[in-house]
């Protein structure tokens, strides 16, 4: 028969089992934190008809969409799970209650140029809290929270939640007569870590006409060690950037009652995140010791999400967390652990005699204590078993021979010290559970 | 602004938080279970090459399939988890172990017409074993118990678990003399259930000239009471029928072993589940109140997994659970356990007064003990706070005031009793973990 050649599109990410496992312990810890700030699990389709997922219309976003008919039907696969999450509001509106908060790990899509670290098909972890009409302050103050104990239960200790707010900026801009071109200062702004001090303030002046001492001032601000006094020389100016202040105050307020280091935290005025949708505070987190991965979970606050669907104003706050990406990051930056157990089973069973019932009663047995447990029962010698439990790095493998069988005992071989012991039943489970536990007495992410 | 109504397309199912938590509580029970048998998590793209997809090509799937182009390339998104398997274990073979065992709980896509309870984006949960070269009886033996062990975790006790084997049908078959016309025969004899017994005999002669004394011996046989027995008088006669006997007959033999009850399970040799693809032993699933819903849980041992890909041969044995439609069909049947928590929270924190720091450490307290805690802190009346609580079910509403702050103390209402206590935050915590945890004990699904 000719055969077609296997093989996966490039972008799309497929592991190996025991990669595939720690993307796993990823996602369940997602799962759980998530949920202990009251998010609500959400799943929407990955197809949705084009005219209400291209609602908005235009963009960059639009050239890498997924989008095709079948039949009748107008098709597009969701880029993001902002856009879902508005029509599921829109469309449920009666039935959710407010403030609503909901997580959501799921696939989007995006066609851009295939490239090393860049994914088609990737994972996004996004929590939002939508308000009816208003949302108060304190849940914006909430989010830093949420995203340090997600990277600290991941097991990440050098990183820091780096925190702006667009008010105050846009304030900042008014009050030093930078409003009509403050998308172009942004952008000039961005590059400060890149090309330094000197050339964005030559930059400032030459290309955009920013007054030098304005330039100074304004860079003055942004670089400040202590931003917060830094702008008290601008209040009462503006109303716009005293708001801004006022809500970036009470963010930093709370940040110790929330449980979040200092070390952890930083105000950065330079961060803003796009211009147009974002209206309050603005979160990018990066990790300390690699900068040029850039933002590993970003968002901020909007004044309304849905507005394509509905005249409902529903304002929200929410962050996203590109885990493909990240996961990719990870593991080419060697941040995995590899010595939680990765194999598919915690004991692997091998009968040496050949009635089975005794292997297969003690697997029925282990399985109801929780133990993970296979039977190998192939025609295969002892020696390709063996093989087979060490590829698999198997913790334990346990013998049932006649003598075993006899005595209603297991021999159990712990894979990781070499040692054998014979075992009644329940001592083997009792064994077998603790050291399974202290195996994966750990966290995914190993970080110095 | 012009809107654009918010809708979302018909066969994509969609739910609502609450039985959303329901969905997520079952895949989390089918991950945990499958599991247990060394099953490991594996995810494929929902995008393939159509090249790869189709490999296998033709047949009634092909119709149905979402295929288009992107750039230069042809895509289909999968329309199973089989063959993204057959695909993976091509594409990786050296770098697994053999037997492979894997699950997987996926979306896949069927354009179908769009029907009540019928999906065109549906998650399905499979496992399956593939040995490399061959595969021992024994794991053919062993699906029986995860298919009980799954459906009993989750809540069901009413169903049967019906297995045949391929090999002694046809093996009966070719006894009978009836080998050239197998698949008309089997086609009349899955009407049994439906047009009765003298019909299908009438059937048989009169459309297929089936002699009335083979069909009658034949029909004797397939709704024999005690299966085995009945086909000893054919042992012997046919090469491919005694090893089909005798695989049925392991399968049996080892049910109690695999912690199988009887009343769970039946020999039923009616059932064939198509002619080409299996090879050995087949299962269906049926709920014993519910059989005109069919099988939810299916499937069977076949020979060659990836034939289309590679020359190797790899035989399998797997099941799939249509985990959407089966989701459907319990909430239609009302089967679903609605007295578990579907709340997105254990406890709402309601501050009393204008300093959030009490209500803020207090969460995070909480937080820290793996109760699941939210804080109301918006501009609302206390009314609608516990209108909020209520229309959500939120088991546990905390209030903050000034004598809870001045005696650091929280009082804690039991919205399931109305009971209201005021407690120390140790004794808040524990109080709350016992009520969810006593709330949560049930299974998802309730079988009488």
């Amino acid at each position: 028969m000719e055969k077609v050649k296997p093989r996966t599109l490039s972008g799309f990410m497929e592991l190996l089992p025991a990669r595939q496992t720690q993307m796993e312990r990823m996602m369940e810890t997602l799962r759980r934190t998530y949920s202990l700030y009251g998010f609500t699990p959400l799943d929407t389709p990955v197809i949705e008809s084009a005219e209400v997922l291209l609602a908005k219309g235009g963009g960059e976003t639009e050239k890498q969409i997924y989008r095709f008919t079948k039949g009748d039907s107008d098709l597009a696969l969701r880029f993001d799970l902002t856009v879902p999450l508005a029509k599921y509001i829109a469309q449920n509106y009666g039935q959710l209650a407010f403030p609503f908060r909901r997580y959501q790990i799921g696939k989007v899509y995006r066609g851009e140029r295939a490239q090393r670290g860049r994914f088609r098909e990737f994972y996004q972890a996004d929590i939002d809290i939508i308000g009816d009409g208003e949302l108060d302050i304190i849940n914006e103050a909430e989010i830093p929270s949420i995203i340090y104990k997600t990277f600290t239960t991941l097991g990440l200790k050098r990183f820091v939640i780096r925190v702006n707010n667009r008010k105050l900026l846009n304030g900042l801009f008014a009050v030093l007569g930078l409003s009509d071109k403050s998308m172009d200062v942004m952008h000039i702004i961005d590059k400060l870590e890149k090309i330094g001090r000197e050339k964005v303030l030559a930059c400032l002046k030459d290309d955009l006409a920013v007054d030098e001492a304005v330039g100074t001032l304004l860079l003055d601000v942004l670089e400040s060690e202590e931003p917060i006094e830094a702008l008290q020389q601008f209040v009462g100016k503006d109303e716009l950037f005293d708001k801004g202040l006022e809500e970036l105050t009470t963010v930093v307020k709370h940040l110790g009652g929330f449980g979040v280091p200092e070390e952890n935290f930083r105000i950065d005025l330079t961060i803003a995140r796009g211009l147009d949708y974002y209206t309050g505070t603005v979160y990018e987190t990066t990790m300390i010791d690699h900068p040029e991965i850039g933002s590993v979970c970003s968002g901020g606050r909007y004044d309304n999400l849905a507005e394509y669907y509905t005249d409902k104003k529903l304002p929200g706050v929410g962050i996203s967390i590109g885990l493909t990406r990240l996961f990719f990051v990870l593991e080419d930056q060697g941040y995995l652990n590899d010595e939680l157990v990765s194999a598919p089973t915690d004991a692997l069973i091998l009968p040496m005699t050949d009635d089975l019932s005794p292997s297969i009663a003690l697997a029925t047995f282990l399985r109801e204590k929780g133990i993970r447990a296979q039977l190998h029962c192939e025609k295969k010698k002892f020696k390709a078993k063996m093989n087979y439990a060490n590829k698999l790095k198997i913790p334990y493998v346990i013998f049932i021979g006649e003598d075993e069988i006899a005595n209603s005992k297991a021999s159990v071989k712990d894979m990781t010290s070499g040692q054998q012991q014979l075992l009644g039943y329940d001592e083997a489970a009792e064994m077998i559970i603790a050291g399974v536990a202290a195996q994966n007495n750990g966290t995914v992410i190993l970080d110095k």
